[in-house]
């Protein structure tokens, strides 16, 4: 689809627990025209969470939505208990036989759903899964090849802002006059861009192959820079293949450390979260035998501190690693995009 | 099923092309009563490979195969062009309606095969995809709480012998009176000890988890020692998120590291394979800040070297390592088994 007129269906969740809403009404290359959540109906986006700053008008059922002439019906927020409620599943159908397209990130697949399958068929419309990965080549080293130097984000745990971090340093390279190309390899990145590939459902052998396929074709538009996205975390016990799959495959010529300084321990495990030299030396130890790549900069994400707080970590950050380090959202990705920039230039694979 | 008679099919590439087949033979918990290759018909198995030392006989077809009272056709190679050719689609049907158990290890899973499905029901017989893996859980940490020592074989390489290695050790921990699981991570290693999860083929989000499982089956037998079959190499620019899934997911206690000295190269690629003291030094850096383990020690794969160059080797890699170092094949598993058994105890996760 050229360009999406998105209602989000995000009941008794919009305010609270919509991540992904959030993301592409922040970032998002569509429009959001519509938010369906009966708790704030007749108020807009901008009175509910003011630093979003949309008007979109938020609405109790799709009915309402299709005044505002929407495409697309987003589900960007599981249900509680994770099983889909009737009445979401209700409001689906609504929007399937008003011919809207269904894009969801749920765990489980509308596009399996024989109801929702049977109804798209009569009503003439697609259901997109955006976690379901297309089949995907094994790692080929093609992506060696990329002329424009390619970014990765890498973090000391998961949902620490990597997904931001890229977005932001987008904005910062088109700010200074050249072109980004943001890849997405999760759910929300993939809704923002309207391409992409969840790493993280792929299956393990061609997990670094489908990273370097979404690089290729961010390649084919011949950007300045090529922004990827990050996943887990290198000492994260379940994720970390996730991670290693995307620096092997993404195949980087610098690494940006997203990190909140403030988490202990790797979110739902006693594994620690580590320091910002031990993060540095792991990804640049196992870059270094593939395709050699340097942590270029830090990005804290400092929304736990104060100002004063935040300011200090991030001169801690500094002085711990000699290297730039801000923090994107609070002060803007400007300053940590001008610092890293000298330092990026293509960097060759090891070779035999 | 409890105690599998097998007759394996291998037309045309018994011998030249069937290390499933090989391997089964020499190491699997199941006999193997029969081999299908019209290339060898007449013979024996230690007729064709002497070093297997297996009197099963070489016949023709499934038919004459049903003499010796197989329970299971095991498909253990790849037809040439990876289609499967009518030859052999006919005689799988035929062992299907002889009752005989299916089990594949094909890519192509047998069980989605609509005549194969309907041919199985009809006569009641199985078919096992040892590749498609079962629903696993993401990986919980339950793992840390494993009584027996856990052993997880690593590589400077894909098929450098890790899973031989792996039973090798197995056979010296019972040969010093003591009991150990073997746990099979890919399909080789599932068809010989006749379970385990093929871990390349899990959705990587899971494959720790799937991991996790398997250790966790093992342990409930009560053994005094976990030997895990390894996959991949940390540097393999496709593989490697499988090896490192393999090393959160198992959660070691010590390594042993299988390494060919003669490859210059990750297979099919050009990334170069590292020498004794990077490997050791990239596990160890990412176990330790999860789970830490050390490399206990370095099996060698010296069959392409003479035996006084691979006796230089293996002082090289001794010397080199300060660890103990030997061929477990050339030169049997007991020696390297003593000199690193003394340093196998539990190693604590690491804790926030």
């Amino acid at each position: 689809m050229n360009h999406r007129r998105y209602v989000i269906l995000a009941p008794g969740k919009f305010a609270v627990d919509a991540k992904t809403a959030h993301g592409v009404i922040a970032y998002g290359e569509d429009d959001v025209v519509a938010v369906i959540d009966h708790d704030g109906a007749g108020k807009r986006v901008r009175d509910v969470l003011p630093y979003l700053d949309s008007d979109a008008p938020i609405v109790g059922t799709v009915e309402e939505a299709l005044a505002y002439h929407p495409t697309s019906l987003l589900i960007g927020t599981a249900p509680i208990g994770g099983a889909l409620p009737n009445a979401w599943r209700n409001e689906i159908l609504r929007a399937i036989r008003a011919k809207l397209e269904i894009v969801s990130g749920l765990h489980d697949m509308l596009g399996e759903d024989d109801e929702f399958v049977k109804a798209a068929r009569t009503s003439g419309t697609q259901i997109w899964d955006v976690r379901k990965p297309p089949a995907t080549p094994i790692f080929s080293g093609a992506v060696y090849d990329v002329k424009a130097p390619i970014m990765l984000m890498v973090g000391n745990d998961c949902a620490v802002g990597k997904m931001t971090v890229a977005l932001e340093l987008a904005r910062a390279v088109r700010e200074a006059g050249k072109s980004a190309a943001f890849v997405p390899t999760g759910q929300t990145g993939i809704m923002i861009a309207g391409w992409g590939i969840s790493i993280d459902r792929v299956i393990a052998d061609f997990a670094p192959g489908a990273t370097e396929a979404l690089v290729l074709e961010a390649a084919m538009r011949n950007p300045d820079m090529i922004i990827v996205e990050g996943q887990g975390a290198i000492n994260h016990p379940a994720y970390a293949p996730v991670t290693l799959a995307l620096m092997y495959g993404a195949a980087p010529d610098a690494l940006v450390l997203v990190a909140d300084p403030t988490r202990p321990s790797v979110e739902g495990y006693n594994t620690p979260t580590l320091g910002y030299r031990e993060l540095i030396r792991l990804h640049e130890a196992l870059l270094a035998t593939v395709k050699p790549a340097r942590v270029a900069g830090i990005a804290l994400n400092t929304r736990r501190l104060d100002d004063a707080d935040a300011r200090a970590e991030i001169e801690r950050a500094k002085a711990e690693t000699g290297l730039p380090a801000d923090d994107v959202v609070r002060f803007g990705p400007q300053a940590l995009y001008a610092a890293i920039a000298p330092s990026l230039h293509k960097e060759r694979p090891c070779v035999a």
